[in-house]
């Protein structure tokens, strides 16, 4: 069973636990005998997956009816994998999402470390900071630095914890993320397992 | 008694309760018989106006004890001018402060309204949405919107409330703010106030 998990940038495979990731570019399409179940954002790849038929694209396979029309197929995908929990997806916007029992309780999108930091710098070299991962996030700062990471990071953190929920986080800066939510589980594969779930569901596998 | 503000654009001057804005660039600067009590946050004005014996830097005037070395003179000044609250100074940053019994007890910096729409612009198409300031904050959003005025606006307004002090708005964009904050005191001479109180301790007036 070969699954994939196609974004912007990446085609993310995943095969009898074994994950290969291939830029877009640098990946030929075509017709195969090797069936792939994959979700995309990425609207172009999309467009052009319909035309092979060993690609099956799993969003016809959801449930949709506790989800809104515009969210993310990887969100969607991410709360699907859980029963009860907070997912946090860190890629170049921060997502997260609250599932309760089973069904999605709603979410919202932060922005990314990297565009944050950027937009800190932009606004004056006065702002240019990393963001302190080592911060003390039960405490309001007294110096600048901790001052940029709590406005952007502290106010995630005290809100995600407030749900009193799992916390999960995955996408590529959830390692970053890991040292702020010390008992969040790091799971790169949670929209692997969202996808398997459902297929289950559908009897795909 | 003349106070002045200095912004990295402007002199906001105030004499006897009337404000008076002046872009840095069509202000001429010079010695006159108006004695000027002044806060500067801008490092190239600061050296030129000690030049001008006319005019006063407020800074050498208050206990900086309370406060940490590379933290903005305006928010200093802000905090000086409560009792017990916190602060939200809305411009190109949002600065955020709290104080305690007349003790300043640590604060943050988000990115300002501006700034942080153009960074989700920045990251998709998809993210090019404006703030929606109707979102009811007490529900996690179903809808892209209110996802993206949540992440960022949302989890500001949950932090600030859960100190269960009176807020106090000014800047640029407090306006704006106050529909989210509607219990918030919209205060746009609470520099010059907090100005007043220092010169006062000082016996400067």
């Amino acid at each position: 069973m070969t699954l994939c998990d196609i974004g912007n940038t990446t085609f993310d495979f995943y095969r009898d636990g074994v994950k290969e990731k291939i830029f877009i570019d640098d990946y030929e399409l075509k017709q195969s005998d090797e069936k792939i179940f994959y979700i995309c954002v990425n609207e172009k790849v999309s467009a052009r997956l319909k035309e092979f038929s060993n690609w099956i694209d799993l969003r016809s396979f959801i449930d949709m009816k506790n989800y809104y029309a515009t969210m993310g197929i990887d969100r969607i995908v991410g709360c699907e994998a859980l029963r009860s929990g907070v997912i946090i997806d860190a890629g170049s916007a921060i997502t997260v999402d609250v599932v309760k029992n089973g069904v999605f309780a709603g979410g919202y999108i932060c922005l990314g470390l990297h565009v944050s930091q950027k937009a800190y710098r932009e606004i004056s070299p006065r702002l240019d900071y990393s963001y302190n991962f080592e911060i003390d996030l039960d405490k309001i700062p007294k110096n600048s630095g901790d001052a940029l990471t709590y406005g952007q990071l502290g106010l995630l953190y005290r809100d995600v914890i407030s749900h009193g929920l799992p916390v999960y986080l995955t996408g590529g800066d959830a390692v970053k993320l890991k040292k702020l939510f010390k008992n969040a589980v790091l799971d790169d594969e949670l929209l692997f397992k969202g996808m398997k779930k459902i297929m289950k569901k559908a009897n795909l596998c």
